[in-house]
């Protein structure tokens, strides 16, 4: 291939991701000064923080600039380096962006990930979204043997980890919420929640209430909002809330505001927030925990694998309206014979 | 005296406390059986918890019953004890009540005070409220050396010291926000903080901005609300909040609610709630450390004392208004000689 697809970022989304904020432009392949090393990239990672690095404020990173190739984690393949630590063939993670080919500069950071494992589970089970899962769970949830913990966003590919980790650790009560019966279905049947809450057809502070008798000891929470809010009512004395994310605020431009948050001090509570960017360091502790749990089935993950990089808008789209269940990748080409 | 003056909550309060929910009786003074106390009640705290007991939903302690004596802290000397522990002429500290007389029963707990500190000074700065900006401050808050700390309620019993003691652990930069020109001239000129916002008047999102340049690395909130939506657009990150109180939702029906909650995550921050009664049995280990500092006058703070148990609704009142500075406490019958 000579040829190097690219989407760019050329107005700020209002909601969802529509086609007039996005440009597909083709390029030439680049070409590398000394230090930069070339990668092909296998696949992409489609997170909520897509869309947030979309917005006009910089967040824990600079927004996406106007005419910038929209960003994104993902995995590709060395295809030349004039860096040394990266030969022709090298699998490599970081941060590509919506683009066939990625150029590394000397700004860039990328780590070299070991052969053998499919891309797909490479940027799932095995990189950020379980990594995420593993410490936001255990160094912000700490939860303890026997306590109740709640996961939103229960069949993606966080939330499904963290549940399935909180069992692992000793939690008494597993509780998802998500918004199928289907996925409903998985989490419980497939995953071992012992009940999970579809948000979109039941009442959840009184399904809450049924299902954690004895109050909310930890939450992980991906999604904010309201249900949040009806948690924070529901929660025990010293919870904790782990803010992993809060995808019902990325798209809408006024949050409706916590009202309950004075719980925080008559429950004598904790809400605290974390980027899995600050854990890079302690990857490999993870991975080491999670993947023997991988291997003897303990843990079971699903990856959705959109095929093709001009679908990446629409995978991300996806995330939004919850037409996904596990991780959700963009396949972009495959990885070379050797 | 030989009659009891009791104020009862005989209705819920809807925003001030209005005469209409209270009830003022005179009853005779309580005759005792065995294991209980009779207290004569010298002095009460006034503090922002006494409304949150009187809503209908139970708090950290079950809400005050209608019929039943308003609840308070404060301060008496034992007139008579059948219990063992106790002696005539003791000064204990508890959970008296807006009444002349109380009577312990065995289910009450009450804390022998050693003699020579006045009344006002026992709920202050050597009482719960020293403490409660002590524990905060030190165990939620954290400040390191260097760091900017900001505080609301900077004027009042809590406030007050807690941006003291945030000074004299090293805090680079300590930030008060009150509510009239006169508190923060006191909080600025007489206890030395760098800068007080007035909220009434000035744009708070403008002054904190000007007046904490790095950002916001620990929030010592007393107000909830407003201030500390704002204040979440402006944490540094790693940022801590305290969550001491909330007096701006005590009064109201419907919170506004937080809007600005994500920053928690994009910062890596914390909020966290805490009770006071938490941490009573080390209450010793912060009046040690605290006494010394008020002994040479590197903490100041100022007491309001309000004369006669009629008052205490008044009182109470003030608290929401504004209308006081420092900490604000209801005499109701002075020490005997002895």
């Amino acid at each position: 291939m000579t040829v190097n697809r690219r989407i760019l970022l050329v107005a700020r989304p209002d909601g969802l991701v529509s086609n007039d904020c996005l440009q597909h432009v083709e390029e030439p392949v680049p070409t590398l000064a000394d230090g930069e090393v070339l990668v092909r990239v296998l696949c992409l990672s489609v997170d909520p923080t897509n869309r947030v690095w979309m917005r006009e404020e910089d967040s824990y990173l600079p927004a996406v600039r106007i005419g910038e190739v929209v960003r994104a984690a993902g995995l590709g393949e060395v295809v030349e380096s004039r860096r040394e630590g990266f030969a022709a063939g090298d699998l490599v993670m970081g941060l590509p962006g919506w683009q066939d080919y990625w150029k590394l500069t000397s700004e860039d950071s990328a780590q070299v990930v070991p052969p053998g494992i499919p891309a797909e589970d490479m940027l799932s089970i095995y990189g950020a979204t379980g990594v995420t899962a593993y410490f936001g769970l255990l160094e912000i949830g700490r939860p303890q043997p026997g306590e109740t913990v709640v996961v939103s966003g229960a069949a993606g590919g966080v939330g499904s980890v963290a549940g399935q980790l909180a069992r692992v650790k000793g939690a008494g009560r597993v509780v998802g919420i998500a918004g199928t019966d289907e996925k409903c279905r998985w989490v419980v049947e497939d995953l071992g929640f012992d009940a999970c809450i579809n948000y979109k057809t039941e009442d959840v502070a009184e399904r809450l209430r049924e299902t954690c008798p004895d109050g909310i000891d930890v939450y992980f929470d991906n999604v904010g909002g309201e249900i949040l809010d009806e948690v924070l009512n529901q929660i025990t004395i010293g919870a904790r809330i782990v803010m992993c994310g809060a995808i019902s605020e990325y798209t809408r431009s006024e949050s409706p505001g916590l009202k309950n948050y004075t719980s925080l001090i008559m429950q004598r509570a904790r809400m605290e927030g974390f980027i899995i960017l600050d854990y890079l360091d302690r990857f490999v502790d993870a991975i080491m925990e999670l993947a023997p749990l991988v291997a003897d089935g303990t843990i079971k993950y699903n990856v959705e694998v959109v095929d093709g990089l001009e679908l990446a808008p629409d995978a991300l789209n996806r995330l939004f309206t919850g037409e996904h269940t596990g991780k959700l990748v963009v396949r972009v080409s495959e990885a070379s014979a050797s």
